[in-house]
């Protein structure tokens, strides 16, 4: 059987007890076997400390970009290979592992494109300076600096290589070293990446370690310069914010965790045929339930939709739904795929039953669809209490599980709706009324990191909600986290310390390599 | 005997059990009583939801600019009565008083001044629009919008005036309401603060509310949406971040706590008479030892000096500490209070007693003065091996006290011995060697969240490392508590909510209200 193995301190590590297996989802046979044990995790983070953050922040921005987008090309160029190992570990169709595949790719490739504007500089100047006395013998720059430590980058088990990919590219183009950690069950795919990217040596040894399997006492041992990254469930983020050593150190820690994204139909958009606003929205909310078999973070789990068309959208979801086919990705026809693990299949039916009580099932069984493989069918629900929904607003079922509920077609009404998901990565609004979504935006904007607005006018080039682009921000308050990455700059900014140079202008200008 | 009184839910209310005393420091006399017994914090943060929110979202940031500016205006016009409530209760001179007294009017301005820049508007446009397709049938532009929840800032002691301007200053200018909490022990300048903006009919009701006393369960019923803001301990702020119901909601948290501010001494800088940038050492220094009796967090705790020149710095240092005249502040002739609490001259000692296993006193007794009023000279320190100086780099002696260490003169030594601090609010570099002072800010630029740069062309303009100017970032990594205030529209952020807006151009521009 393939042993899965580590990339430590310069070389491969592989294990030879302790093992966890990966299993394909469709056939439940084991593919591989992976273990972290044996791996000294104090001589993993100085040799990251040591040999990858001196070599990387030698390097200037645009230098780092550089390695970016190396890195893009020989993903890119092994796209096949790595898109037949998504469907074998995760049980993707061709178009779902190209979500993740491409996905890692084209965001490597995007920061590689936006470290031009950043240029040969080892550090960027932030807003312009200001003069603080009456004469510009006192002078205040902003500027941001590469953190002296360690990225640990901990990713959840959907996207083996976008995950990786999107968080590497920020953390190297500030100039900080990784520590990638896959979720171990989905780990075929992250480390086919990794071995791509070494044996191209394309990054300074110790810019990029592997760990497949557990971290050991690795987090504790994170001090106040490192950064950790973390995607997963809001349970173990709250155990990892809680953990003493990360507390002690105030290590900082960016959480994207569970998220109860929420689809809203504006009053003004008739649910009929014709309607290209309409014929978006279906599209769109039937791939966000679909899509990966429903285990996207940005997945539309909750569908606002005003009392008087309820009907009738549920039917048209239905009629969609019901077209979709559930099986083997290798088998012609299957337009989706399993759920990734066994666990995740547990978690799958018992969220369903907990949603089952405030809301009723109007499509699907929320069960097991066959035997054998982790095949799970769309489900729809229906809660006719939209207030009163309880664990429709709190359950996240990781799966293509969505319910619908009814509002009284005011926008107040549909944000504070919402809003009682907690905090969500994404709010997606479908209505041509540009009045309407305003006011939605001004009442339930700041519930959501991100709000896409399906309109007319975006209908040919909107690539649905669930697409979290380096352009723009991911991330959500509250339940999702509150953690914030991609958007350009912004999620380079987690791995950078933003400092105030004060002096007098000439020196501060010079220091900080700011022209006058 | 006065007791202090809440302001809470549009009223001013007055306890009637619970009190614990406000002390003069310098006389141990007691002043006044204060106690939050029988106070509703539920109530309190549903009027703040209900009335202080909506009425602060309806106006725009210019507006909101417009009552930070009435709030500076009544804060200088009592300048006076403001400084004598600072002397009577946290013993200070009345240079230190106008240090917070005037450093919250002149916050609260420099934020009235920011928002005419902000606009008529009620969210902020930040950055460039981004076409996200082929066509500008999809693009993105990231917004901020007023986060619908509270701000509830929790203060330090040393600050009672600046600490609640400061931060109001920024979650008012967002749209936030306010809940302030200052340290009960000094609460006399704080509470005449609100009493005056109340009085002036300033703000809309529920904007701004007062506790003085226990916070009860006040935190515990913080949600997805609030912020809570603290200043204090790093021990403290350990507690709150580890609190489960904070935990659980994600409430975001912005923390200012301990910090090892370290002042460095430049190789270039020849320790005599004469020199322009030695003379600017000396005196910020010394100021940044004593002002406020050393009790704020931006003071100097470490001082670095080339090895060669240790000896002449300490020399010159012991001369202007001796100089000091430490007593009661209503005496003529005083030029620094006591300690503000009898619990700070405890901690003041036993943190010189710490320091001292490691280094050893040159100036000073590191004990109290005097047997009436909580006085505690300047006490310098020296330890002859830096890197093995343990709880210099760890235990911040809340005090006018400080430790010299000596270099090797390199840039890399001295910023690796700052960064032992764990990451701190303010280093200060005293050069005029610009290649040097690039070299240190390249190595250890990032330990802190603000580096000061002394030098012959700033002498005549600089204020000193201690001053939290709210044109520059006010926060620091790590120990520091990772926080980030003031920094212009950086600490405005913290109560904003950071929104990417995707949909077509034309109605992304539209409700974003961006130009095309």
């Amino acid at each position: 059987m393939k042993t899965l193995r580590s990339y430590i301190c310069g070389r491969w590590h592989e294990a030879t007890s302790g093992f966890a297996p990966l299993v394909d989802p469709s056939t439940e046979e084991v593919l591989a076997q992976a273990s972290s044990e044996g791996i000294d995790f104090g001589a993993v983070l100085d040799y990251a400390r040591d040999h990858g953050g001196p070599a990387l922040r030698a390097l200037t921005f645009a230098q780092r970009g550089a390695l970016l987008k190396d890195m893009s090309k020989v993903l890119r160029d092994h796209r096949d290979e790595l898109l037949d190992l998504s469907r074998q570990n995760n049980g993707t169709t061709k178009g779902d592992g190209s979500f993740d595949v491409d996905g890692a790719s084209g965001t490597l490739a995007y920061y590689a494109a936006l470290s031009k504007s950043l240029g040969d500089r080892h550090s960027l100047p932030e807003g312009d300076g200001v003069q603080l006395a009456k004469t510009d013998g006192f002078w205040a720059q902003h500027i941001l600096v590469p953190r002296r430590g360690v990225a640990v980058h901990v990713n959840a088990f959907n996207f083996p290589a976008w995950g990786f990919g999107e968080k590497a590219a920020c953390a190297l183009l500030a100039g900080m070293p990784v520590i990638t950690k896959p979720a171990t069950a989905t780990a075929l795919t992250t480390e086919r990446c990794i071995e791509l990217i070494v044996a191209a040596g394309i990054l300074p040894e110790g810019a990029l370690q592997l760990i497949i399997g557990s971290t050991g006492d690795l987090l504790d041992r994170l001090g106040p310069q490192d950064v950790m990254a973390f995607t997963g469930s809001a349970d173990t983020a709250r155990k990892l914010r809680n953990r003493p050593s990360l507390l002690a150190a105030n290590t900082r820690v960016n959480v994207e965790a569970d998220s109860l994204n929420a689809a809203v139909l504006g009053p003004d958009v008739d649910p009929v045929e014709g309607s290209a606003t309409f014929g978006l929205f279906l599209k769109d909310v039937v791939r966000e339930i679909t899509q990966k078999t429903g285990q996207k973070c940005t997945a539309v789990r909750r569908i606002l939709v005003p009392s008087d068309r309820i009907a009738a959208v549920q039917d048209a979801l239905i009629s969609r739904l019901g077209a979709v086919v559930t099986g083997n990705p290798a088998d012609a026809g299957v337009t989706m795929g399993p759920l990734a693990t066994a666990q995740q299949l547990r978690d799958a039916e018992e969220g369903v039953a907990e949603l089952a009580r405030t809301a009723r099932i109007v499509h699907g069984s929320g069960k097991r669809s066959g035997a054998k493989g982790f095949f799970f069918a769309p489900t729809l629900l229906r809660a006719d209490d939209a207030r009163q929904a309880g664990a429709v607003h709190e359950r996240e079922v990781f799966g293509p599980v969505a319910t619908l509920l009814p509002y009284d077609a005011s926008a107040a009404a549909a944000s504070e709706i919402v809003a009682l998901g907690g905090g969500i990565l994404v709010t997606s609004v479908y209505s041509d009324d540009a009045g309407w979504v305003g006011e939605f935006l001004a009442h339930g904007g700041g519930a959501a990191g991100r709000v896409y607005v399906g309109s007319e006018s975006s209908a040919a080039d909107a690539p649905g909600s669930g697409a979290a682009l380096p352009q723009a921000l991911h991330g959500g308050p509250g339940r999702a986290g509150g953690g914030e990455e991609l958007g350009g700059l912004v999620g380079v900014k987690l791995y950078l310390q933003r400092v105030a140079v004060q002096g007098s202008k000439a020196l501060v200008n010079e220091v900080a390599g700011v022209s006058a």
